[in-house]
């Protein structure tokens, strides 16, 4: 971490004027401003000396010398005792998206014509994979090691990591290194990186229930969830609203719960195709199949599987959470969990178990029999618990892991030792850590970061200023928390917009989860993530702005 | 306003089902949520008897009586005593747009093979224009003459309108009342609509200077302008941040404070090609070059335009508002609103004037010596009104009429009797509104529709149950507000994400500004907004949801 560096070319001529228009801002009759504090007005986009990079790397040593790079000489390539060669195609396919990133598409028509290259140019990027497994062809997990080492220098660059996880990183890192020098000449400077993540479980949710997502959508955000070194993808993909997951032992719940049954579904080819997308990125995959709430969509395509509400006497024709009394729901959740643990390779199913409504099961006389019979009184969490162990039992025979919403914790339910508590709720959620962690379960943390939740002004700096292991806790209690997730809830979003709100808002998180614990300068976290706001929106991502500015090149769409 | 209507397959399935995750939205620790009334989330989306029409016209009289549409037989034609015939390439424009919004593209293609058409088939609808000057050629203006009657019924329908720009609202109106039947078959039904608008003045505020927008995402916003009978594009051009009006007489302006001198600017042929776009639409463009303050970026291009503001006895080398005691400030002024009366052809240009700040005039002992020589004493109210007095002269001698955002009525300028007083701030703008207009001026509201302020849940709704005339006044008063405009302002929009946010916000606000006073019920809004934005999508712009929901076909883009 010595020297700076001049990345003039690519960094954002950020103005420094703010507009005026906000003297007023307390005067705005329904002003919706809840923290525009002076720190956010005062932030100055001065060039950071780490660049564009983020999220910024462990270790850091940049030096002013510099190379170019040109598109018809660059090449990257397997070093010569790399374990993955080219046969790994997950590497063969990062080298050409990263290749592409750097030098464009169009660019890369021209050939190398005999030029022969200067003295000061970098020509190879030589990718050393030294695990005698690189897991090429595995899927990348809660442990996999991400870490590499980059040292760019002459005469050629070299990025060693373990295993394909670590070079898939190393790689995002090499490409966010390079800039255009003042004359449209790609350059890099000498510079040696040490990398590894602070937390292994780096997720970002997405909701396709409430609004349907479009394949499309998906993957591109895959794409940029690599570009910032998030590596799971949580996809909570069926809810109340609507049941998009089609099912091949129960086609019926998506012929019947999805918005549409052909337009609006997930077929299986589709989530094959997102869970290849995201492993060729360093990206997990964990589904999440929220019972014994959020259910509505599921109660429409199998009969029986709803609680019925009574009102009075009477069924009131509407339906509540899954009825945990029938042995006919465990026979479906056997069955169902059963395909879902093939279909998604993930170790980790997401079980969800959150605001499970009592009313319905309080109306239902059959419950309310049931509850006399196993001594819960009135207590409805006990019958929560009772039906919340059964679903866990099941999904321990699919041999997977679990993660759950933190209520069942609070309640009292028996888990594995290893499952996953996924803490959301704001009020006291660093109590809840406390109290998770104490109790030896591993923890994911999302409640600061709920990207559904819009305001005005630059809400990232609220998200980055998190800090996870603020709670009271031992070091032992702290190594339970293994990561957290950003969670974009889709009652708002579509097609039409989420990208745009989801990105810069969740590089935010992604820095907080990957870099270094005192890596907390806000100015510069400014400076760099408005370039590497750019540098998606030249990519093709919809990534929106910070604040005022600009770009070299403007998003192309509308 | 008769008999119900069967729009179903046009219609949206929104989601009864309401998730519950919002339960402990009062715990949640920072909680954005402001207004998450309980009649938000009872909205509940029944199909409106006036179908997906928005903004609701003044007359509706709808049949059950149903007709089909087919592309190959279905022709919008002039009708035989139209004022405007194949030379009013307005029209034969429009014509083709809103065939095109109703059959799509790809079917377009399709021939008409002498199919004969059945009994309850339309296949033509006639556009008459009425009076002996359609306007074909003309711009629209803040007097144009916007009505229609339309009436649908066999052997065909008649659209009348004295104007074209009549024609083109009835066009929007007509595409809007097409649906498709559950086969999937073009239907529409039998209808008879008389409307005009309720206010004359009903326009957008974008902001180019905060951030470059590129002139696709102009003119597609233009375009869901036209959908919404939005008719003013207020073009906030230039700002403090950037100054991307190429100007032939002062081409140093944008070369010196656009964000890039060619890539971030707006050429003549730029502006010519959104003022064509725009008047094809219906749509005026009035350009804002706000003057004394918010003009850091013009002073880069023009010295000596701005006051040095001064630290001690020496210049600071920062600059403030417009130095407004140079003879050459006013001679640059007189040549650039020269060439800006000539450029935009409205009879209107917004002359800005507002949040001027006084620290650097202040500051500055040769604007202390003019003070004095005046008799201004510390009062730098009476310089702005000083500069803004000689602005406004200057500007008469154009010919043009002028809009001023408030403060220049609040500090008691001589204004023209023809001004139009912008109210903007947020605070006490009802009784603002009471004042500009006992004062006998015409004005137009924005301080309820600033929709740069974002926040969580249906801010649509609170910009729909603004009432402009909400106010203490005669009605002669009344009378005297034209209008409103919905303010985007710029610092957190671009390309990215502008579209999405912008729409279908305002299209609430548009249905404020067309439609009777009366229309105030909020769930057949909600009805028919959904519609309307799934329709705003299909024809490929990404209006955001309202909330879960889907369209029956969702956004292509990302």
């Amino acid at each position: 971490m010595s020297t700076t560096l001049k990345f003039t070319a690519l960094l954002l001529a950020l103005s420094l004027c703010r507009g005026l228009r906000h003297d007023y801002i307390d005067n705005y009759i329904d002003n919706y401003i809840d923290e525009v504090t002076e720190e956010e007005a005062e932030l100055v986009a001065q060039p950071s000396k780490y660049g564009s990079l983020w999220p910024l790397p462990q270790k850091v040593q940049l030096s002013e010398v510099s190379f170019k790079l040109t598109s018809s000489s660059f090449r990257i390539v397997d070093a010569k005792d790399s374990t993955a060669g080219p046969s790994c195609s997950l590497l063969q396919d990062a080298y050409r998206r990263y290749y592409e990133y750097m030098f464009g598409i169009a660019k890369r028509q021209q050939l190398n014509k005999g030029r022969r290259t200067g003295p000061s140019e970098l020509t190879e990027l030589q990718v050393w994979i030294t695990s005698p497994d690189s897991e090429c062809d595995s899927y990348p997990s809660l442990t996999s090691d991400e870490s590499y080492e980059l040292s760019v220098n002459q005469p050629y660059a070299v990025l060693k990591a373990p295993k394909v996880w670590g070079a898939l990183h190393g790689l995002e890192t090499f490409s966010q290194l390079v800039y255009e020098d003042e004359y449209g000449a790609k350059s890099i400077n000498s510079t040696t990186i040490s990398d590894f993540p602070r937390f292994a479980h780096r997720g970002i949710l997405l909701d396709s229930s409430r609004h349907f997502l479009p394949i499309k959508v998906i993957l591109a955000n895959l794409e940029t969830m690599a570009m910032n070194k998030i590596n799971v993808f949580h996809w909570h993909i069926v809810d109340d609203q609507s049941f998009p997951y089609l099912s091949r032992t129960f086609p019926q719940l998506s012929q019947q719960g999805a918005y549409h049954p052909y337009t609006h579904v997930y077929t299986p080819a589709d989530v094959k195709m997102v869970i290849e997308f995201a492993r060729l990125r360093g990206i997990r995959v964990i589904p999440e199949f929220d019972t014994p709430g959020h259910t509505q969509s599921w109660g429409k395509g199998q009969p029986d599987l709803l609680t019925p509400c009574y009102s009075g006497s009477k069924p009131s024709g509407t339906f509540g959470p899954v009825n945990p009394i029938l042995n006919t729901t465990y026979d479906f959740m056997s069955q169902f969990f059963k395909e879902i643990s093939a279909v998604f390779p993930d170790a980790y199913v997401h079980l969800g178990g959150d605001e499970v409504d009592f009313t319905c099961w309080k109306s239902n006389p059959d419950i309310q029999k049931f509850m006399d019979q196993q001594g819960f009184g009135q207590d409805y969490s006990k019958l929560e618990s009772f039906y919340i162990q059964k679903l866990l039992d099941i999904v321990t025979t699919t041999e997977k892991g679990y993660t759950i919403w933190q209520e069942v914790f609070d309640n009292g339910v028996k888990l594995k030792p290893d499952t996953v508590v996924h803490v959301w709720i704001g009020g006291g959620s660093n109590e809840e850590m406390g109290k998770v962690t104490a109790a030896g379960y591993t923890t994911i943390l999302s409640a600061p970061w709920y990207l559904d939740y819009i305001s005005y002004a630059q809400d990232w700096q609220k998200y980055y200023k998190v800090e996870p292991l603020n709670f009271n806790g031992t070091e032992a209690q702290k190594k339970l928390v293994i990561g957290g997730e950003a969670c974009l809830w889709g009652e708002y979003v579509d097609a039409t917009n989420l990208t745009p709100r989801l990105w810069p808002r969740a590089s935010a998180v992604a820095e907080r989860l990957w870099s270094a614990k005192d890596v907390t300068d806000i100015n510069d976290a400014f400076s760099r993530l408005s370039v590497h706001r750019c540098r998606m929106v030249d990519r093709g991502i919809p990534a929106e702005p910070l604040f005022s500015s600009y770009c070299p090149h403007e998003y192309k769409g509308i």
